[in-house]
């Protein structure tokens, strides 16, 4: 069944222009998952698929979606066209596919005065902040986001807290050979 | 009177690393006010007055401040010092300060996974977008802002149809040597 | 009136992102003027007016339109969304606005497969250079286009010829004060 | 038996620098054969055997050649020294050959005004772009060869839309599993 | 235990923003052992811990340190975000997470003036080069340091010269096929 | 009279490549005179007296040298010669010559693992910076020095913060009226 | 009159791609004659101009010609292309036309093996330098160039150190008042 | 026994500046001893071991040297070290040492006019064209290496199109699958 026919309603919606961007921005659905943000995950591409893609934006009103994350690599026009035809706020993550990820990176921050788009990291790092991203702008007017947003970040601050904390109790020679042996 | 005392409430809040910065984020500024946005701006290095930013950030929740926009060139961390110290969307926006703004871009986007920083275009664009993309995100639970969105969005397609009709109307030759007789 | 109504047949469409973009590709268009070959200049953003010119590239077929030029600067995402459109051949010229047309260089050029953009050099060397490659295209079946093109080409290198002439003549010194006098 | 005492005719030149180049552009010639479009494939260097890719550009006209594809990496000359001598449309094709295939990118792309060459992406991508472009340029006076044009977007599309449906079906985490493995 | 319980006093205080980097700087730290330099060496990231970051800068007086070492990938703040905090001299080592380091290169040298960073090479040449430094700059009131950077140098000149008398005894091919058997 | 036969004792040795330097680099000198630190400027070019600029270097050590500041453009080896030869610390100062600084920034920064150069950034504000630095390194044991290092801070923070008062108090628009009538 | 029947010997062939270059390769002639090397200047276009630029490279060994310069912007085959068609050094010369000239310089010097070109610094720089090294190749076998490069050397080491000494005399704020009163 | 002592003549001088240089470089002898041209190699540091350098590049005279090559990577500061005490034609060849040789590219090829670098593309190809460059320099004035050179040249021409033939002979496929299986 198409997406177009589908109501199903959610928060924020993904959109990858290739199936080999998934892996990537599989973590930031996960991420939405674990922060309870309803969303929804869709390959569409800009150029392949230009028209499901505007559909696509199109349903975003009657299905409520509130933010959207688009992810492409090379001359990363994905974002660009979601963004030309919403005033909905969207995040653009670029993907490295050859040289770096910069053509990407242009491609979707140099967005020209009048039409946004919300850059994040190449790659991963990007993938992970567009999803907290999204979380946090959500949570404007939610507290219990809020509230979840800043135990993720407690948490994450505990994690680098810990690793430092075994780092103290080991040393520095012995936490290397014991955390990253091939390093 | 130091920003720390001001109690007045907004929902946007502009930081800039210099005052050198403030002529580019005016425009974002005036935006704002243009879309009934209340907003803020200071002047707040995260190099040379890092305190008094933090404590801005910190007064971001008893302000009620929904969405911050920062501004800086070179080294740009100030998006990324305020970011780590709230959970709130910031968006960053490149400032061109010698080799581009290359340096300033890369600053800001490339933030680590966790520590999202939403970020525009480099310089005039990117102030003018960083003001959109926090009305978009205002707009979300806010229809009357929506509304304005897309009174806005329109406004600009009329402008360039307008220009359009009137390059129909005179020819290549005579458009540009009546509107860009320099060019 | 709007573009759409216009039932005009040409063979080369020239779109340009914004009206600052024309006085660049004028000189496309006057070259296209000067070979003979019939043309349209329309101002259609990809981000500002996507509806408008996605009905534009739509009216291709039934104005017998051949070769499309596009013209864009920044995250330059024109000449791709037209080439989503269409199976015409589409010519991309990135302009430089801000980063030396690095942006819109990658943003037009590094296409996915199976969507090309046949991209030519940043700013007004690419803009002679859409035309005359427009004219190289429809030339294939049009031997009166061929020699026009082949006489223009003897024609430039009769100038160089002539310059070095002229330089071999004069001498180096003379010639770099006869004609660059504040170089 | 050298390629220039060969009179075989064919719609599309394709030159590479390099043997090691072939198996990139062995997609594009592929793809020229599955859209029945003849052509040729040489590998003549613009600086190891100038003299032979020369003779082999003479020989277009009486081939009946139309469009010429060209490939190469590093200072990649090959496209450009094609276009000087020929007046036919020369798609160029840059190659990563060290450096992101930058150095082949500008090259190829920023020729001087006069002599186009019309460049697609960096590699892989670019090689099945030129051969793409290679039959849109043909298909201009070729109902039948648009009609393969448009079958092949569609295809396209209709993979791309099957990709979805699946990661609709399966789900993110499934799909991801099931498709990539290692991502 | 926290490092802020921590009183032990130390010469050159070691950051990384993350326990990925340790690998790299262990090398740094080793250095500063051989060299008799008193050191310590945390894991606290101008992003996810700036608190404890800030403190860890706080107790610099206390503790006696007199050089800082702060390595980061990606958009690197943390040297930037401890030489915001103190007078002490900072060195940046901009590590490489993706695009070959140059965006960490940029965010840690292009610091705005009043608040200097000294930056050494991306990587693990830079590790080695920071611990170098900070030597170099404890040395300046040290005989016996200034004395051993100079044999460090000698011995660095003697082993450089062995390698060459070695290759002189052995020629290029016989030199590299037993040094560099896969080169 | 050469600079070897100087004897003169001074803190900073100041080296720039070329006198068109001079201008950027007369910022550096005034900053140390401000903060009472002796130093000397030579006119000294790893590439057009190199010899000079090894005898200049081999006085340091009679000369109670302490730190160098090097600035060079293009080719920028002059930081990296110096370190060579002492091994004192030295302080790169990258210039902008051409291509936006970027040669001179590598050229200084990307120095062996063996022999650090502590490099800056690029032109004006890394020249503030070398001399900040140099300060910085010699207040590790001066008390009064780390105290008019802090003062400099305060001064700096002062000045932003009254420019943010007066931002506060004239409101955006005025202040970049009266401040910046042309931006 | 044409320069393929012009017989004049000469050392150096100068070869300029556009009569807009010579401002700056007059230097490079001007300095060969300083040196009382005999030699051309011709401008000739690997694009424009291809096949008169390969009958001058051709006319090289009866006007035994020794080292060849060569100088382009943009995508500069020039130098390449007179290198594929000589065994003689070839010397490149990259021009600045727009991007910094990062691409003419990738274009120059990113050579396949097998065919060198001898690259030297972008723009001025690099015209004095193009005409040093040919009259350095030149003095190989002739102790008359090898004296009148020494003396030039000392006499540039001359004024460097008489600039230092000036430096010395008047300090810097005054040699900076005096020398560039509008730095 | 040191280099310095050694008084054996040769024509070309090869320096790397590590060890690990010297597969790449071993191509370059290779090569000159093909063309039968006596040369050095030593492993000789601008950083490391900058006194037996220069001491090196001063025995260039009573050895007879007519051309040096110099490779090394990042801060690539060897050739034009050689370059600033000699004035023989020095030859650079920058290498890959993790940012694509960028950075040893702008550092060896960016010389201030008056000193001189050749230089030549990055890594193998680099090294390939530093040693036909000596033997084109030294042909000058010896007939029997011009002819080598031209030998060499037709070999090369020849591999390629016996390359071309067979891929007239066996078609693109089969020739891909027997000569690259693995592309």
């Amino acid at each position: 069944m198409t997406p177009r026919a589908d109501d199903r309603k959610f928060d924020v919606a993904i959109v990858v222009g290739s199936d080999s961007d998934l892996p990537i921005l599989a973590k930031a659905a996960a991420l939405l998952t674990e922060f309870g943000v309803s969303h929804d995950v869709q390959i569409l591409s800009a150029h392949r698929t230009p028209k499901q893609l505007d559909e696509y934006v199109e349903s975003f009103e009657r299905r409520g979606v509130k933010v959207v994350i688009a992810a492409a690599g090379k001359a990363a026009h994905l974002a660009g066209r979601v963004a030309a035809s919403t005033v909905l706020p969207v995040i653009g993550v670029p993907l490295d596919d050859g040289i770096g990820g910069l053509d990407a990176l242009l491609s979707t921050v140099q967005m020209p005065g009048g039409i946004p788009v919300l850059t994040v990291a190449i790659g991963s790092a990007g993938a992970t902040n567009a999803a907290l991203a999204a979380v946090a702008i959500l949570a404007i007017d939610d507290s219990e986001l809020t509230h979840r947003l800043a135990r993720y970040r407690e948490k994450m601050a505990l994690d680098a807290t810990r690793k430092n904390d075994e780092l103290q109790h080991l040393g520095v020679e012995e936490y290397v050979r014991k955390k990253s042996p091939h390093g």
